[in-house]
């Protein structure tokens, strides 16, 4: 494992959550990690569990919270921050965590809103070549996020506005979750008989099927353009029993 | 090339579609085929066109017709068919190909009907690993064949029965197209903004977009078992916009 001198910059993670445990492993070779998690009694190697105070107070922290918790994280974390401190997202939306970013967060912190495009699952075998969105909110830090990520993980970073990345994610996000879910609603599939395609289908099933409740919650309901994709599926796929 | 000696037994392949191309690219290592197609002006190295008197007359012939069109071939082949001869079909379903046959070519000639799980697309990096469904329909000649497959081509070759078959091929490939079709039509879809899950997605979308509409018309409308897959798709389909 990579050592972490105790000179390395300190980086606060709120929530320890199956995220927030991928996040810790990866960053703790660049940063002294201090994780608060009010309900994880969670254990992890070159990670100090620290409580909120303390995590809040690092000069970058990262809320690796679900989205429908973010409100009362932002409040929570708002009266530790230190003035100049970065502070980032992780969630599958962006416009609502942006906002609510920008409006509970006092104004000597910069925000940076990102959208990992991966979980535990696509990043198995490492981050090289996955991909994670990244919207710039209050400050000028997120092209030095941008650049850190590029080099430090070999990411493919998408600089884009929360709007932009909802209206893809909506489809992107949305559309494979939303098959997904019917997919399985469909079993029991067949596993002799099968083509490529068909391998692939359950393949993408496979990562998402077991995606925690709270992101599902995030891409379909979450999202405000995920609605409208839903009604355009919805009308689609109901008239396929002609 | 492999070189086939002009004493390899002789195959006849009636339909030079895209799989029957397919089909003779591999086939002409083991023996000397004998093509006729109708439509196709086609052209092929180590491929012999010949009228549809000659292809049916080999000891081997495969019928690699669209299903819509199997009736008629079955009823062009029948009375050229010399006794002993081993007939295969390839389509997409296996019911009612299996009943065309079995009901209209001679007492005298030897039956399978097969399924290959792959097309041009599948099969572009070879055979080996590829599944094929072989269902016996008269005579001993389906062992044969499949051990033939097997060792020739590495196919995973998947003996059954032609309601078994169609009632998996319903699901998989079925499926599999009730899907692409949709999410063709949700088209444009995001190309930067995507997880892992939706670039398989639409890897698997691309394998069967191209698909002839024969393809499709087989897998969609001939499978007996496709109505019901598609009731029950579209009722939870329908509801996804609760």
């Amino acid at each position: 494992m990579p050592h972490t001198s105790t000179d390395a910059p300190a980086l606060g993670l709120i929530g320890f959550g199956a995220f927030g445990r991928l996040a810790a492993r990866q960053l703790r070779r660049h940063f002294r990690v201090l994780a608060y998690d009010p309900a994880a009694a969670a254990d992890e190697a070159g990670v100090a569990f620290v409580g909120l105070t303390e995590a809040a107070s690092c000069p970058v922290v990262v809320l690796a919270v679900p989205v429908c918790r973010l409100a009362e994280t932002v409040a929570a974390v708002a009266p530790h921050l230190r003035p100049g401190a970065l502070v980032l997202d992780v969630g599958s939306v962006k416009e609502e965590p942006a906002r609510l970013m920008r409006e509970g967060l006092p104004d000597h912190v910069e925000i940076v809103a990102t959208h990992p495009l991966f979980g535990p699952q696509s990043a198995r075998d490492g981050l090289a070549g996955l991909k994670i969105a990244v919207c710039p909110v209050r400050g000028r830090s997120a092209r030095r996020v941008a650049a850190f990520l590029r080099r430090a993980f070999g990411l493919d970073v998408i600089v884009t506005t929360p709007e932009d990345h909802d209206r893809d994610a909506a489809l992107a996000q949305g559309l494979t979750h939303l098959i997904a879910g019917l997919v399985v609603r469909m079993e029991p599939l067949p596993s002799r008989i099968t083509t490529r395609s068909f391998d692939l289908l359950m393949e993408a099933v496979g990562m998402v099927r077991h995606d925690a409740p709270e992101v599902f919650e995030a891409i379909v309901r979450a999202n405000p353009y995920a609605a409208e994709m839903r009604r355009r599926f919805a009308a689609l796929a109901g008239a396929v029993d002609g």
